[in-house]
């Protein structure tokens, strides 16, 4: 996906709400306000949103010297999800299809996010019943698991890799190993965040070399682009990595939430939508 | 009302909800946007938030040679409005005191707006008899207003302009002078736009001489700042005239809707509370 012009104004939105969390100081939000557009009024290129949006983080970064601005919040979000993971494994349990209830279980972790999204409330229960994939390849999906022996699982955010665990704990015996960013940026997991979610007790955790909110396979890890080719699936969570994945070229699949009018405009959905679909080199454009 | 940093990712959402009205090219969209980023980049003072905004608008109208781009959305409003006027009528016919269910349509008439808010909703029928102001300086605006004969209104929006209407026809035999915009600045009423919605059968209708969604009391007609500091009575509609004249020397009734977290804040009330409140040299800051 490259950027569109509405990302401009939602990236001042995002600076905004990462400036609030970090100084009181108006001034301060104020001057750094007008580097980061004055930044964007000079970029050029045709970049995927993700690796814009380093121009509002990094400036953010490097000008108020906070590496992690989104720490406390990813902590919290990994102590309310390990809060909810008994009831998501039991609501899994009883499912008359568990992988299905799970799969849904792991697209309604990816609501949690401080970026694009101003609040996000978790569906459980009922909710979780309820949920509709708008876009479903879960026939697919569950046919290509079956077959599979070692898959790449790309993680998004903190508080939701317990989310996705649930879904790889459903996953039978496989090697499943999961990816994280290698720096910290915005409530994205890193190996930190990843183990605090317990997830290294159902996969191997590793690096993908990201330090954008997304996966940019040119700038990845040897290791990551060898299991990115070799694996015989891969997961990728997030709207995020389906920015920066969606013109890869493999088959992946993507479980995302629509979060922005741009990417729901281009899947052909309405922001907020749910969505399992195989995309990579098989995604109509 | 001075500017706040978190007023420039509203005028960057401002700019391209006006753009997407304009032109469907998004090359057209993304170089505009950067325009603008750069000269808000740029700007240094402590203006009102109304007067800033005239960068967006101002260099859109330049670039795009587009005096009035809500024209036909105001035309849209005030027939809408005109629609709903017998039943409002019926309703401040029937309510226990006319004149407060006037000022509560006259203030549900504020939510009819472009700029700040994304879509709207009016509320009539039901929801207006609850409506709840937060403030409500009723009492004294009654008292003041049974004293008053000669009263300056100044208006805000099309469509709204029809709910106006209701509350000065409530008002009784006063002389009514109705201040509208002087040149077409969002979807604010012009002399024009507030012929259309029957305002000159209840009152005097004059330009204030404002080009920005306010009033900048310096740079009115002497018409207007004659009348200003003269009438008996001020009533001013909406955000933005309560954003250029919420310290102007002398008492002001302000009927408005909250519509942003950086007013609603220095009210002490939630986005979205609609308000009367006695303001200018007698507001508290």
């Amino acid at each position: 996906v490259r950027i569109h012009p509405e990302c401009y104004p939602c990236f001042l939105r995002q600076t905004y709400n990462t400036l609030k969390l970090l100084t009181q100081d108006e001034e301060v939000q104020e001057k750094l306000l007008k580097e980061i557009m004055g930044k964007l009024a000079q970029y050029k290129g045709e970049d995927p949103p993700p690796k814009v949006s380093l121009i509002v983080y990094g400036t953010i970064a490097q000008r108020l010297g906070v590496t992690d601005p989104y720490r406390e919040k990813k902590l919290e979000c990994n102590r309310m999800a390990l809060e909810l993971y008994p009831r998501l494994k039991e609501m899994v349990r009883r499912a008359p299809d568990p992988l299905f209830m799970a799969v849904k279980v792991a697209i309604v972790g990816n609501i949690i996010d401080f970026g694009v999204g101003r609040t996000f409330k978790l569906e459980t229960g009922e909710a979780l019943e309820k949920l509709d994939l708008v876009v479903s390849h879960y026939a697919r999906f569950r046919q290509d698991l079956e077959r599979a022996r070692r898959i790449l699982y790309i993680g998004d955010n903190a508080g939701e890799v317990v989310f996705d665990r649930v879904l790889i704990e459903e996953m039978g015996e496989k090697e499943v190993i999961f990816a994280v960013r290698s720096v910290p940026i915005i409530n994205d997991a890193t190996l930190e965040d990843a183990k605090e979610a317990g997830i290294d007790q159902a996969a191997r955790v590793i690096e993908s070399g990201s330090w954008v909110p997304g996966t940019l396979l040119g700038e990845s890890t040897p290791e990551f682009k060898d299991l990115f080719f070799n694996a015989d699936m891969v997961i990728s969570k997030g709207q995020g990595n389906f920015e920066t994945l969606d013109d890869a070229p493999r088959a992946i699949y993507f479980l995302l939430r629509a979060k922005c009018d741009v990417v729901a405009q281009l899947l052909g959905v309405e922001v907020g939508s749910t969505l399992l679909i195989k995309g990579g080199l098989t995604l109509a454009r």
